[in-house]
């Protein structure tokens, strides 16, 4: 029996987060945060330190921290161990990543989805909703778009709940229960 | 008594499409698809041969497809014979075809509610919501994104069920149990 | 005991509003309009204007109308007397217009939700859920829209109810039953 996996789905700034956060700190298991952003900009590097002093903070657990922008699969293998859980923010930016990167996102999207067979530690996967709005001007944009929806629908279909997440709030899409 | 109207909401690549082919195969009813797109650009037809390809596929069955940018209330009255099922895919590009052909947005969506009454076959539409992004620069975008919305309230508020779709699936807005 | 507090969270012509004067119209209180809106440019006078004729006509009610677009916790304690129901429309553009005036934006939410301890009147808040399109090109959009994000959450976290409202239908975030 494979662990159990978890998609949040939510905007920017919807607190889909700081919801992963305590679903792992409730969990009661040893918490990993696996990082799929790169700390190149400085905007990016401001952000991800406020999110991990926020996550210390918040849950009062020293969470071991592993950075992979691109072979997430691998990396989810490597620290995912028994008596972990894993939460991964955010497939959204790994999109991105690939997409830089010249890889084939739809199939990196499958293996990840295969990887998750036989895990041994619960996943937490963070990903932005990013089709609500109106359609983007250059065509970059609605590739990015499209492959970020994809890859929601892949997960969500191999998960065993996911939540809706705005202000902060969950709304139950699948349940486990 | 009229058939049951139904409206699918989401964003790009919500899953909304392949949703509704499913609530269409399901139904065991003769399918018709009708489409609101209009194959002007590289784009657009790939995009509409790639639907085509995906619901020939997956439901296993033959559509009987119809295109209509425009007179979708005539559209839909020349097609909804009894013992079939529509898929209207989608709301939001007759929309934006009709602002291009400037015609008046909420009296045509007046008249395809009225349209509904008296159909013989079940309706599902689908939509996309695009108000959910920061609001745009340009004037148009905005006229675009308030039509859009408002048109979407007049069938939601005349459809018999409502679905909000996210990454494939469904939460439930309205219900006609 | 405090007044009963609601969130209606939605995009751009989702009906959040509609859906709020309802909320107020069937309190049997007497309503009051705080508008955060400045009628500065003939866009917003011109939807202003339709947003008070559509108030007025489909709640059948006299409306006091109060405009404040930065001091909210204030305008908020002088309307909200024993006996009245306040819809207050809306925190996103209170927050642009905190922004634009050079404001702390969290401190003043952090304000406005202490003020809600001890209120006479209910209140609904509407709010713009802004964060689900793609990432905006420019720093400013993206600071706008991380504030939306949060005031939302701050509010939502205070609220007895909360709602995510799109084609005029309600979904249930958080309920006071």
């Amino acid at each position: 029996m494979s662990a159990v996996v978890s998609l949040l789905l939510g905007g920017a700034r919807s607190g889909k987060s700081a919801f992963g956060e305590n679903l792992v700190k409730i969990s009661g298991l040893k918490p990993v945060y696996l990082a799929t952003a790169r700390g190149l900009d400085g905007e990016m590097v401001e952000r991800i330190e406020l999110h991990r002093a926020r996550r210390e903070a918040s849950t009062g657990a020293k969470w071991e921290t592993v950075e992979e922008p691109l072979a997430l699969a691998d990396a989810l293998q490597n620290c995912a161990y028994s008596g972990h859980m894993v939460l991964v923010d955010c497939l959204t930016l790994w999109v991105s990543n690939l997409m830089e990167a010249g890889a084939n996102v739809e199939r990196e999207a499958a293996n990840l989805v295969q990887s998750l067979d036989g895990l041994q530690a619960p996943v937490v996967f963070v990903a932005n909703e990013v089709g609500l709005g109106i359609v983007p001007d250059n065509a970059l944009a609605r590739e990015f778009r499209d492959l970020a929806g994809l890859v929601n629908q892949k997960i969500a279909a191999r998960a065993d709940e996911v939540f809706f997440i705005a202000a902060g709030l969950p709304l139950i899409m699948k349940s486990k229960d």
